[in-house]
């Protein structure tokens, strides 16, 4: 059975394994700092590289970035990553084939192959961490649009200027449903600038009401984004992964959605491909990708 | 070259035709008032099929309503037309193939075969009408989802419940985006019940500064919008449609549009394709069913 050495690129963390054609982790996995500047990075991916590739039969990258259509290298820019990373060469870093797509599409990919959308044509995932990611499946496909960047998870929640998104834009869906929304919705409602994610999930957990009132809140803003994904692209089920996934009701989401939307009934589920989903997807795309080369 | 009798079936009048595969309409447009019963729908059908189906080689309905990716009949329900249409088995109306598509999407296909998105493999349609229309095309085909519903522009445009859309929920972009928008944001900016969009169009051509600051209004709603697909699904070009598609200013919005999109630059554009447009996608759908098939 072929396998992958996959790399998963983060502002702040890099990790690396092997996964084989089963989306199976068959080797241990490593984990670096991501460094603070660009050649740091590559050296570190170099080592890393270095240390496996004659073990595999292709690479595959799981990065923060929007990807191209090639699946070669990152198009426009990349916040929290060294400046000059989003025109890394992914190719020189091996005489082996790389193969490197967006971390939050690779994710729905895993998602699709062995997780929680596996056996839907269409899907949507949305990660909730400290920002929002997309991954769109259309017709067992990812969907990536005209230049590899589709699937971004900034549409307007509302249109008075009243939270400026990490993107530049204002009142995007990531800047009310992500860790940083929730934060963010915090401090509106309790008035506290300290308040932290802890504080509200802990608190509602433990029966507060007024954390409880600020987690409801947010899980309305996922509510209304998602409603919108499932009018705009009929998907079989929306997957929502990420750190925050564990704080939503998705009983309470499917059934609400179910209620407001105009096509057809789908499922909201909680993603099951696991923390190195991004890493899965990248190898299992990059293994495809070798098979259809064949 | 073969033709097909083309039929659109909307809340108020049902118009047909014949087009060609190249999407030129050679016979006289014939229009009928939509009758208010079934019974009625059904039979001014069969006159019209009766009429003209031994001189084509299929039968292309474009309607309102969302139709089964079969493109045989309609799903769920389907306001301003008689109870009981959506039920209708519309092949029972000629011994021709009959292909059916929703409206929206009829016109969108027409765009792309002869319109303002001919040559991009990915688009999305907006038609700004007394509601508001979608059309998705990913990859040169028409974008339906897993039901056949794809592309309903009910996505919210704010979380507070202000406006109750027609689709029975809250807040949806064609609540802000249609003509029906248009009038409710002027109701509201005015203080005047009685106002028209007549009024608040022809004040602004006219000049007056509060109709400009109304039309504004409606078009930044828009705008918001148009951001957000943008992002989802990184088109080459979003086309807009529709009779209120008069009054937009196309390079203000691909401006705006690209200024704030973390995706690539996409073109904001006119459709082009007509009045008929519906009739015209529809028509080529069916011809292009026909040439697969055999």
């Amino acid at each position: 059975m072929r396998t992958a050495l996959v790399i998963d690129i983060g502002g702040t963390k890099i990790y690396n394994t092997i996964i084989n054609e089963n989306g199976e982790i068959i080797a241990d996995i490593e984990k670096h700092h991501t460094p603070k500047t660009f050649a740091e990075i590559k050296s570190t991916l170099e080592e890393i590289v270095k240390k496996h590739e004659e073990n595999v039969d292709i690479i595959g990258i799981s990065t923060c970035g929007s990807v191209n259509n090639e699946n070669t290298g990152i198009i426009g820019s990349t916040g929290n990553i060294a400046a000059g990373y989003p025109d890394m060469d992914f190719q020189s870093l091996s005489k082996k084939r790389v193969f490197v797509e967006n971390d939050a599409n690779a994710a729905a990919w895993a998602e699709h192959e062995i997780g929680a959308s596996k056996g839907c044509a269409y899907s949507v995932m949305v990660t909730l961490g400290t920002g929002v990611g997309g991954g769109i499946i259309i017709n067992n496909k990812l969907y990536k649009g005209k230049s590899g960047a589709a699937g971004e998870m900034h549409f307007k929640m509302r249109t008075d200027k009243h939270r400026q998104c990490t993107c530049g834009s204002w009142d995007c869906f990531e800047i009310y449903a992500s860790g940083t929304g929730l934060k963010l919705t915090a401090e509106e409602m309790s008035g506290n600038p300290d308040i932290t994610t802890y504080d509200v999930v802990g608190g509602a957990q433990k029966g507060d009401i007024a954390m409880k009132n600020i987690l409801n809140r947010w899980q309305e803003d996922i509510l209304a984004g998602l409603i919108g994904l499932a009018n705009l692209f009929d998907p079989d089920v929306i997957v929502i992964s990420g750190s925050m996934a564990e704080f939503v009701d998705y009983d309470y989401l499917e059934r609400e959605v179910n209620r407001e939307i105009v096509t057809q009934p789908l499922k909201i589920r909680k993603a099951t491909a696991g923390n190195y989903s991004g890493m899965i997807g990248a190898g299992l795309l990059a293994l495809e990708k070798l098979l259809a080369n064949q």
